[in-house]
């Protein structure tokens, strides 16, 4: 068994030893569990993600509380029958397999995922590395990045080369975290649509810059983060996001990726990608390349507004002040298609090679 | 250049031709469009999807459509030119390259998209062959599949084995029109979610069943649908579809599949997917598998009604009439999910395998 599969049994016996102990003394079982809201985050820009900062609640068995606390001593027991018969379990999987817990089933999904939760936390760990996973699509990747992982029927190594999918891709699974990797590649370049993916593939452009191309398909999914983040850290390579112009882009997108979200704060550490810079497509872009823009919707205007007010990354960073503010003063947002304008080639010829020459430019 | 792209160059030109003769005799050019509409849609069991029905509307030049006449020859000509370079456009970057049209310019995206679709009608082709393309999802492969494609850069063949992703899987790119494929499989396998994709991955299902795994994330998208009707047209597969048991799942994702849907009837012959059967979850199995089950939502209920009422399909298949009928007396749907209650592994060991020794008892 891998260390890290070890690691988590570890914890998981250790809590439930203390749980034993506590009956065997005629005490009252009970189990520590971080604070999970907003009231107990904070952002330092080192180490560069939303943090717990350290309160916590202790959850003494009662009569109120013997459900959620049988449920959560059963959701430990499952995860690590998980890790030893090595199979994973959806959140939706997990619920229905609660089934049978007679009385400490579940009504609903949302309580069996707020355990799950509760469980990730208490652990301080993902639900990756405890054999859960999301049902969510993991992003697609192309380029010179072969992705090490093991044949399930016969345990040998099995090493996938992801320059060798034609127009095709790499469909990164939900769980990443026994995946390896072999690369020469100069960065990763994550994009925020497939059309642009297959633009730059079409365009030979991860051969002739040496990169790794991820499509991140909208607002990246847990597994797409911790991808982009575990061979980023492996590899000791830089990450370049581009996405339109537009607040969802900007904060929905980037922020998101590269610092996490205030509302799953324990988890930031593994999900976030703090080596991620913003290379466009920005404000000052639009009147560089004479690019085709949209009016800013009263959606994105007040998205804009409520971030320079509230997001305690955005307020951290001046370069990102100037480029809302541009944005705001312009009134208009631009699609990172708008380079088409120019003809389809023009991204992977001109555009993306002018702004690689200069990444010190790049926004925080 | 392939024989199919020759085919549809030598119809643009001829288009082209017959406006370029017209002008020539001093005659107002025109153009023949088949009618877009439901009113002009047929279902015939055998070719087994909703048709056209001939009805046809003729264009001619006048002052008040001289915009969109001129914007669909120019969109005709930037197909050819698509083709010729061997690239691909999307819906979004076509509107963007039309900046440069002048007066033809589009005012909005919408615009340029109906352009595509009249194009697409009017050659009686897709849109995939004209070299355009969604930027859309095109679904997960794994199973006994080798994917021949070409490397873009040397030109030569390229065979993706599907069999050797470990948890991962192959990204169906958005144009597969010319894949071909190398298959000893049975059959297909197309599931709802990649959560159940990935449950079957893991429990080495396809080794065992010698099947080709499709995750088509929710409704399958125009690529999913095109990969998995050519795969099976060429192979001489049967197609397998396994959601969950409620309205989405039968209509949404597997009449959609089937048969395709009536507003995109000029599209059917080349997305539907004839061979299909509906293998479950089904409102037997509720029964039969003592599956745990939520009540039907007031849109489930609304959808079925509509569905027995009007939809051609169901009105011509009994078994699926009296399928919905005992959902409605049940008043419950089922998630595929739900075989977890006996354990993970009871879909790929159980469930699975007793239904495939019963395919005819397949809904149709």
């Amino acid at each position: 068994m891998a260390k890290e599969h070890q690691d988590v049994i570890e914890r998981i016996c250790g809590e439930a030893r203390e749980v034993y102990q506590r009956i065997s003394k005629k005490q009252k079982p009970q189990m520590r569990l971080p604070l999970r809201a907003l009231s107990n985050v904070k952002y330092k820009p080192d180490p560069g993600y939303f943090q717990l900062s350290g309160k916590s609640k202790v959850r003494t068995l009662t009569v109120g509380n013997r459900k959620t606390f049988a449920q959560t001593l059963k959701m430990l027991a499952m995860s690590k029958d998980l890790i030893h018969t090595k199979r994973h379990s959806t959140k939706r999987e997990a619920y229905y397999q609660a089934y049978n817990w007679g009385q400490a089933a579940f009504a609903a999904q949302e309580e069996s995922d707020t355990v799950m939760d509760d469980v990730e936390a208490m652990l301080a760990t993902n639900r990756e590395q405890l054999n859960f996973r999301a049902d969510e699509h993991g992003g697609e990747v192309a380029g010179e990045l072969v992705v090490i992982d093991k044949d399930r029927r016969t345990g040998k190594r099995l090493e996938i080369d992801c320059a060798r999918f034609g127009s095709g891709a790499y469909s990164v699974p939900t769980v990443v975290e026994d995946l390896a990797f072999r690369t020469a590649a100069k960065f990763i370049l994550a994009v925020e649509t497939k059309g642009m993916f297959e633009r730059l593939v079409e365009e030979d452009f991860y051969d002739k810059h040496h990169c790794i191309l991820v499509s991140m398909g909208g607002v990246p999914s847990r597994a797409c983060r911790r991808f982009i983040r575990r061979l980023a850290d492996e590899k000791r390579l830089p990450v370049y996001v581009f996405t339109d112009g537009d607040p969802y882009g900007y904060f929905n997108i980037y922020r998101t990726l590269k610092v996490g979200s205030g509302n799953a704060a324990h988890l930031n550490e593994y999900f976030c990608v703090p080596q991620a810079r913003y290379l466009g497509v920005t404000p000052d872009d639009i009147t560089e390349y004479k690019l085709p823009t949209h009016p800013l919707k009263d959606v994105d205007r007040k998205r804009a507004m409520d971030a320079m007010k509230n997001d305690p990354f955005i307020k951290h960073h001046k370069p990102w002040q100037a480029a809302i503010t541009k944005m705001l003063a312009m009134g208009v947002r631009v699609e990172q298609q708008a380079l088409a304008k120019h003809g389809l080639e023009y991204v992977a010829r001109e555009y993306l090679p002018r702004k690689l020459k200069q990444t010190d430019k790049f926004l925080p």
